[in-house]
This record gives C-alpha cells, sequence and structure tokens, in this order.
C-alpha cells in the first residue's frame, strides 16, 4: 500500500466509527495528507472503493482515479455517469470550511446527513506513520543545525529582528519552506518568533505559549525591533518546515549574565521537560501531564510566570505534524490518551520580568514504550556575548 | 472621526444596502480593518449606536465599548445587561468563517436573517480611505528601494532560491513584516516568488498569475532550486508587506541575453501595461479593460503564453489592500466599474518556453480623473551580468 494509501485508510477508520458514507476532503493541509501534494481540487473518500480526486488545477495529472472538473457541481454528474451512489452521510472539514462552501457541496451531495469531519480526520493525522515519523526527523535534524549557527550570527548592538533575519536566512538556505502552516484562521505568525527581554512580557492576541508585541498592530506577535543589551535573555522559537512535516524547538540565549532567578526558572522548565519526557508514553493524559507540570512550576515558586505573566498559556505542549498546532494538546481539559506515534512539541517557558523568556522546546515522538526526542541539541542557555 | 470610525461608517453603508442591522466581525483582516489591530474577539457592529468591541486577548486593552470575554457565548448575555436589543438580521464573514463557527455564532444570536456579509465588507475595503493609500504608497517605496538592490545580490551560478532568499532578507530589513495575507484559505505562498527559466512554464495549483514548481509537493509554487544559466530570464514578484496595507511588484531580469522573442514579448507588457493605465480610470469595466489586453496579446502573436503556457490565468490584475488578492479583479466575469479610492496591481506577463517568463507587474491607485502608479522603478529587463 502507498503512504497515501495508509493515510487514507486511517481516515477511513474514523469514517466507519462516526458512520459516514463519505469525505470531501478540501483543504491544503488534508489534501497533502491524503493525495501526498496540494492541489486545487476535491478529495472524494468512499468508506469503500477507489477514493476520487477532482482537480481543477495543476494541469498534468493523470491517474485512473483522478477526473477534472471545473467546478464542484460537476462531480455529483461525473459520479453518475460512472454510476457511483452518492453518499447518504457525508463528511466535510466543518472546523476549517468557511460557510458559504460548506452550504455549496451540501448542495451538490444533498446527503441525508452531513457531519464535521474535522476532528475524524484530525485524529487520523494525529498518529504519524512511519514515513511520516522519518520526516519530521529529517525536519528536526535541519532544525537544530540551523539553531547550532545562531551564536555565529549574533553582533554586538543588533536588534531582534536582525538577529531574527539572519536566523531566517539561515533556515531558507537549509531548505525550510517558509511558510508556518497552523490549522484555523486565527493564529498567524512569519517564520516563528525571536522574544528579547520585556517583549516577552507584552501579550498578544495569538494562541502561541509567549506573545511580543510585533512590528505592526497588524501582525501583533514576535521581535519588536528591541536592541539586544547585556542582562537581556533571547527566546528563539522557529517553525522548521524542511520536509512538508514541521518541528517546534526553542532556545534560549542570553547577553552576558542574567539574574539567578532566570537560571533558576531555566533549570525548572528542564525539569519539566524531564518529567513530562518520562510521562509522556502510551496511555498517558494530556491534561495530567499538564497539572504536574504547573505543580512543579508552582514548587518553584514560579507560576506566576510560567507561560507568560501578564497573559498565560494553559498549555505545555501541542501536537506538529503538517501543521504546527495539531492535536493533542498537553493542556486543561485535554483528555486525550497519548498513542504510539503521536508527536508533540513540548515548551515548558518562564517570563522572568526586567529580563525575559527561558525555556525549552523540543519535538518528542511517542514510541510503544516511551518517546524520542527529534530536535537534540544543547539545551542550556547560552550566553552569545 | 477617527480613521477605523470612517472604515466603520463604509461597513454599515453596506450594511443598510442590504438591510442588515449588526455585523459580528471576527477575522483577523477585518479587525484590523475596523479595530486598527488585530485582537482575538469579535468586534459588534450595530447599524446604529455605538459597535462593542468583545475581547478574549490580549490583556491590557480599554475603551468604552470593550468588554473582556472568554467565549462568545458571553456576548448576548451582555448585550442583554446593557439594554442592547439583539439583531433581527445579521451579518457574519460567510466566505471566510468557518461552518462550525458560523453555526455557534447563530445559536448565539438566533437572529430572523442571517446574511453572508463578505461580499459587503470586501466592498467597503476595496475603496481606499486616503490614509490608507498613504500606507500603501509607503509600501510602494520600501518595495521599490528592495528592489533596486536585487542586482547587487545576484551572484553568477546561484540558484533561484539562494537569489530569493536574499531579497528575502532585504526585505526584512527594510521592514517587511514578512506574511503575505491572503483572502481564504486555498492560496498559500511563502514571501513571493522567484520564478526562473522554465520553471516559470510549471503549472501550480493556486490562482496566482504564474506557477513555478516550488520546493516540494507540499507548497507546489515559485522558486524550484533553479540554477541561473545565460539565456534564462528571471521573475521577480514578491508582497510589499510594510504596513500592514500590501504593494505587488514584478520585475524581470535576464542573465545575459535573451532571445528576441522575449524582449518583444516584454515590450508588449509593456504597452498593455500603458493601456490598461490609460483606461483604469473611475467607470472603466474591469472585464473590458482584461479583454482588451487580451486583445492585445493576440495581435502580437503572444496569446499562447499570456499569463502562462500550459495554464492560464484568466486576469490581469487584481485588487490590493490588507489582502493581496481583494476585489475587483481584472479579469473574465468581473463587470464591477472602477471607483476612485480602488488599488490593484496591474500583471501582464507573458511565458516564453526555453527563456522563462517576462512582464510587468505595479501596484495602481485609480484617482478622480485616472491613476497613481505607486511602485515605481525601471521597467526594461535588467541584464544581471
Amino acid at each position: 500500500m502507498t503512504e497515501q494509501g495508509i493515510h487514507i485508510e486511517k481516515i477511513r477508520r474514523e469514517m466507519q466509527a462516526a458512520g459516514a458514507d463519505a469525505f470531501l476532503v478540501t483543504s491544503n493541509a488534508n489534501l497533502y495528507y491524503a493525495v501526498g501534494q496540494v492541489v486545487a481540487g476535491y478529495l472524494y473518500i468512499p468508506v469503500e472503493g477507489a477514493p476520487m480526486l477532482f482537480v481543477r488545477r495543476p494541469v498534468g495529472l493523470d491517474g485512473e482515479h483522478t477526473v477534472y472538473v471545473r467546478k464542484p457541481e460537476q462531480i455529483a454528474e461525473i459520479m453518475a455517469e460512472r454510476g457511483i451512489p452518492l453518499p447518504n452521510s457525508l463528511m466535510l472539514e466543518g472546523d476549517s470550511l468557511p460557510h458559504t462552501e460548506w452550504l455549496r457541496y451540501e448542495a451538490i451531495f444533498r446527503p441525508a446527513g452531513i457531519m464535521n469531519g474535522t476532528p475524524a480526520i484530525q485524529r487520523a493525522r494525529s498518529v504519524k506513520t512511519e514515513a511520516e515519523l522519518e520526516l519530521i526527523r529529517c525536519s528536526g535534524k535541519l532544525h537544530a543545525a540551523v539553531y547550532r549557527k545562531i551564536p555565529e550570527l549574533y553582533r554586538a548592538g543588533m536588534t531582534d529582528l536582525e538577529l531574527s533575519v539572519e536566523i531566517e536566512r539561515e533556515m531558507r538556505r537549509a531548505g525550510n519552506l517558509g511558510i508556518f502552516r497552523v490549522f484555523g484562521q486565527s493564529m498567524e505568525i512569519f517564520m516563528g518568533s525571536v522574544l528579547a527581554g520585556d517583549n516577552a512580557c507584552e501579550a498578544s492576541p495569538y494562541d502561541f505559549a509567549l506573545g511580543g508585541r510585533g512590528l505592526h498592530p497588524s501582525l501583533p506577535v514576535g521581535a519588536s525591533n528591541t536592541i539586544l543589551r547585556r542582562g537581556m535573555s533571547l527566546m528563539v522559537d522557529m517553525g522548521g518546515n524542511f520536509t512538508g512535516y514541521m518541528t517546534d524547538m526553542t532556545r534560549a540565549y542570553s547577553v552576558g549574565k542574567l539574574t539567578e532567578k532566570a537560571y533558576r526558572a531555566h533549570q525548572t522548565a528542564l525539569e519539566i521537560q524531564d518529567m513530562i519526557a518520562h510521562a509522556m508514553r502510551p496511555g498517558a493524559v494530556c491534561e495530567e501531564i499538564y497539572n504536574r507540570s504547573v505543580e512543579m512550576a508552582t514548587r518553584s515558586g514560579l507560576d506566576g510566570c510560567y507561560m507568560g505573566v501578564r497573559q498565560q498559556a494553559r498549555f505545555v505542549g501541542h501536537g506538529v505534524g503538517i501543521e504546527v498546532n495539531e492535536p493533542p494538546v498537553l493542556g486543561v481539559r485535554s483528555r486525550t490518551g497519548l498513542e504510539p506515534g503521536m508527536v508533540l512539541a513540548i515548551e515548558p517557558k518562564f517570563v522572568i520580568e526586567g529580563t525575559g523568556a527561558v525555556g525549552i522546546e523540543n519535538t518528542f515522538a511517542v514510541t510503544t514504550n516511551g518517546n524520542e526526542k527529534l530536535t537534540v541539541l544543547e539545551e542550556g542557555i547560552i550566553d552569545l556575548e
């Protein structure tokens, strides 16, 4: 079976469990998952029988079950010509599909039942195959190799933005595709964030672990043109999209010495990471792991600055894959049990007012008997001076 | 009146025309338009009375009509407490709002009538105010200043990607926010594209003017790691997002001499641009201008490679603003009449097999008696050798 065939079987198991006859997949991330490339088109997955790819663009694709269409209304006609019955119950990507498109597909298929298929396909995607894990491993190695160069990119007196631009350049030269794929329409960021000093305290509208004021009210997150000064910490948190599958990774740096509290907080973050790495095995419940991380922060007297100060994120990890914010979430109200093949970014962080952010982030794969770290690099605070 | 007050009045005129009592604005681009910054929240615009901003994040906003909420269900309660009636007819952003969110807001407000407000707010946004034009002018100047440096960034033997990375770096150093805001979930690209040689012939799934194979099937558009060789043309088409308002601009370059046909096609593209610049004034109909551009390409015997070869785009221009693909479109079936304040990117291009893409793109504002070019820079093919 091809890799995409395996993905489609995983989707079908979810469809069967929910009683769906068919799934019409139309979003770029899900088409990449199920077809192996982004197309402008519609993948029709019946619960049994061959999936059909109805394509608008690009020209030049072939395949026994690939049919060119100008508009989705042709799909029903073509299915009728081929003697394929219309589905009784149809899944659509309800959590991402714009409402007017949902209505359009509903009018085309007129199913007796129509279901939001987003949770089903997200569950299928959350457990990676060996081939997907290999793509994420590859992203992780390239990601770490770029971070290894960060100390060489630093120049005294530069701003957070200037350092970010040099890291972005190294990322791109190493093959990072650049786009930071996020699920949902509300989160947006460029390639990631570099937070220096008290800019890490600035609250952002987005659901990232930390904020930053950003450069402009149209994109209020990340670097803010802060000059890097002695005594500041600097947190680099960029997406590693080298293979269509992303890794997420954060390292902390300092300009000269930081306060004792900052080093202590960083050490606590490393200990929380160790606790999570130990706890993160099949069957473990996400929320319970998160709660234990909060307890550790509290015992260290650092709960007031855990995952932010003025605004605190209520999670410490999140699934990654084709998109950077996949399920499961290691956070409040997340009762998901971990399974082998799940890939999560774990990011315990603290924000110390007057210093900046410290802490760590690595991407891990859950294995049958524990987990595997996919972003391997020195984890201490590196002094850039 | 504040700038955002003017924007809200423009939205209200569209609401009145459609008979809507209220508009709940939730997308980042529209919140930036109506609030002046991106927030995680909901702007409730009644057709009369003060708009109310219900915010989840960031912390720290204030204002007489700003109220913090944890979830949108609180909006109806708060309105009831303040004696604000629920709307009879409500507009939501139906062309971008995910279906499940649409249902959620519908359940909260239970309006007798519910309408897709996307066309209304897009129409409001398509005619820019003087302050918005000034932001676009500013983006255009910075955009052109970066392009002026392109010949210095070229090194013999480099790839399209390597040159792209150096241009991206200059863009970022000049203050480009990086993100390329597009409307809709189907189009995605990094900062723009650099197309070298026959990579310009490669069809892409996306609805951009030209394609390119890209670096990976998860993002099949743009540079493809093509080594720049003598006789190739090179087309640089990056987004200029310096001010929250974007400019779009393309210039063509060559490595040494190109074929006679390539220069002739470039000259035809400049003539098409001149024709459009002359025709693009208040009252002109978009489709008619596009059709005249096709006629000019046909008269030059270049219709087979106008706006692509294997796959041809059926437009020659598009609105730009907060997003890069705003109405109106200068293309087939676009009966919109131009109005003063509309801003359009005009991009006549040809793809010459064996050479690459040639042509031009500039961003223009429609004025009361003609138009103004906002991206001013040498327009001939620049030889990088």
